[in-house]
């Protein structure tokens, strides 16, 4: 099976423009080819699309704009884990054999129709996902006796590491006390607990082996892939306090890639609302159950970016198809030595969780040097 | 690379049936399911679902419907070729090893929004594709001296063709004064020339190859794929009685294959519209170019089977994103020899043809027994 790399990549500011899909899937591309001389528009095989805008055909729409005629292009969405679903099928056709350059951009508007939980509303209220994110927060408060306070810091790190990050829709810090103190949407969540739907793009280029050199000195090899799929319907899950579906993705991905929780130096992790990153980095293996609260601020305490350097969605803004591109885009440049104000030093290996769908769906994915 | 094969399948019949495009995907994986007891819902590694309904996440949606919990699930879309874009992508999961088996689900419903061109509309009078379809038959009739007589040809024998497909939208026949005279939609299309956009579902089973054995003693194998997207507008063609992605997509498909034209039995072509037939025959080297139609005549007239057996587009149907899949149906009844009336002797090859936004993307695959 070939070895994928991902080389390259072109990122945008998050922010509430009111840009067309096309314009932007557009303007991340274009980062891309900017920042890389040798890439030849004729080299690409695949162009994958994620989003959940509803114009169609815009694989094929971004590869006429932006001068590319792919053997393969078509649009992939899975609510907000659009991103990372394209990135793994551009690495399948890659591990296959069929492609040697697969394109991935995610592109959203703020105003995306990918935001309802459609299903979840055909079985009652929970329309919205605050109304999931709140009822995971009740029992996470409940379970593990912890308050609205200690919750409280992962918004407060989040939005400290997306201060240093330019493409971020926020460049705010908050205390403690402003997260508490923010508009309260549910009985448990205020604002700023939550990450903010915006408009963004992203753009990551996979390559076979023998192409990776041609574009970097640095490749960044996809090692581990974990996907899982529980259901559809959060009221599914058989607890308010795991993620079933991250568990199973990131045992799948650290199997496949032979390496364990603790040699991992850097992850990006799907924080959509201010519970979501105790959970998951509990469910990754990261810290025992009900300790992730106590993990993100330990990090926070003593300025450490192991966990979401980009700010996580709270900080950096939440265009749903580009986030998962983007917390790749963040782990590539961790592991290449180009993040910056945001560099962790010593970093081999680096993880993404993306998830869509209250957490019904999850990918993880394993970056190497 | 592991080999893929197509074990299983499930058909609908194409109708004009107002159901929702849940219940839409779930009849074909129904089906599929109650014709193979072998098979386990938790052997099931990856769901796709084709489609261009804007509904979201029904990849997931449809898993949870049919007790299916996937490692990969995801929507694709790329037009009326949605659904040999996840049947490629579903082959590449397997031949990457990240998976073993794939369901394949292509549905739509009559009002899909995927039967506008709306980025040719941006640039004029295009939207619906029977312009396209319009320029290209008065190109064709005028370059290859061809009358409107001589393409009623298509639509007579595709209808023939259907009438012995239960899954078929329509069982009638016609006769070419018919065709001649059914209604007049522009000046060189009437309605019996064009496909009917309908609702439909058609769902297909990939395995590796230690896993077909377990659901067929017939396998029929993936042996070429070519995809080729040369724009997203018909008007940046060189020609408007070629189809350079069909080309394209065919070379790739036969070298990669090592299979030539004269090899294939049997094929599923992409007859939108009436002129799509002889130019795609032409464009996939069955025929030399211009002499299409004569091809298409000759088949109707010694009652051979070997192009569009099911009805084609114009006699079966067009729920775009189902197409591409019933097409593959077809070829693998053909293979297995369980066709029924359609069936066409001493079936080793066949090949499916399915394309998207007026032939600027198109999937050309091999399958053998």
């Amino acid at each position: 099976m070939n070895k994928v790399a991902i080389t390259n990549f072109g990122n945008t500011k998050f922010s509430h423009d009111d840009i067309s899909i096309e314009s932007c899937l557009l303007s991340s591309t274009k980062s891309l080819f900017d920042q890389n001389s040798n890439l030849s528009k004729n080299d690409i095989d695949v162009v994958l699309v994620a989003t959940n805008a509803n114009e169609k055909y815009l694989a094929p729409i971004l590869s006429e704009l932006s001068g590319i005629k792919p053997k393969i292009s078509h649009t992939v969405e899975n609510l907000c884990s659009s991103g990372t679903n394209a990135i793994v099928s551009a690495y399948s056709y890659i591990a296959s054999g069929l492609a040697n350059m697969a394109l991935v951009v995610g592109a959203e508007r703020y105003d995306s129709p990918g935001q309802i939980l459609e299903w979840d509303n055909s079985r009652g209220e929970y329309k919205h996902p605050i109304f999931w994110a709140s009822i995971f927060t009740k029992s996470y408060k409940r379970k593990f006796g912890v308050t609205d306070e200690d919750l409280s810091i992962v918004s407060v790190k989040n939005h400290k590491n997306a201060k240093d990050n330019p493409n971020a829709y926020s460049n705010k810090t908050y205390t403690v006390e402003e997260v508490l103190h923010s508009k309260k949407l549910t009985d448990e969540l205020k604002i700023l607990d939550c990450s903010r739907p915006c408009t963004g793009s992203s753009a990551v280029l996979l390559t076979s082996e023998n192409f990776a050199k041609n574009f970097t000195d640095t490749p960044v090899w996809i090692e581990g892939i974990g996907q899982k799929t529980t259901s559809a319907s959060f009221t599914k899950n058989p607890s308010f306090t795991d993620m079933i579906s991250t568990k199973e993705a990131a045992r799948l991905a650290f199997e496949n890639a032979k390496i364990h929780p603790t040699d991992v130096n850097v992850a990006e992790i799907h924080d959509a609302f201010s519970v979501c990153e105790p959970i998951i980095l509990e469910d990754l293996g990261f810290v025992e159950k009900g300790k992730g609260l106590q993990f993100s601020k330990n990090m926070y305490d003593t300025d450490d970016r192991k966990i979401n350097p980009r700010g996580g969605l709270i900080g950096a803004g939440h265009p749903l198809s580009a986030t998962g591109v983007a917390q790749t885009i963040e782990i590539v440049q961790q592991i290449q030595g180009k993040a910056g104000k945001r560099q962790i030093s010593n970093v081999d290996i680096g993880l993404v969780h993306n998830m869509s769908a209250a957490a019904t769906s999850s990918t993880v994915l394993l970056l190497k040097s």
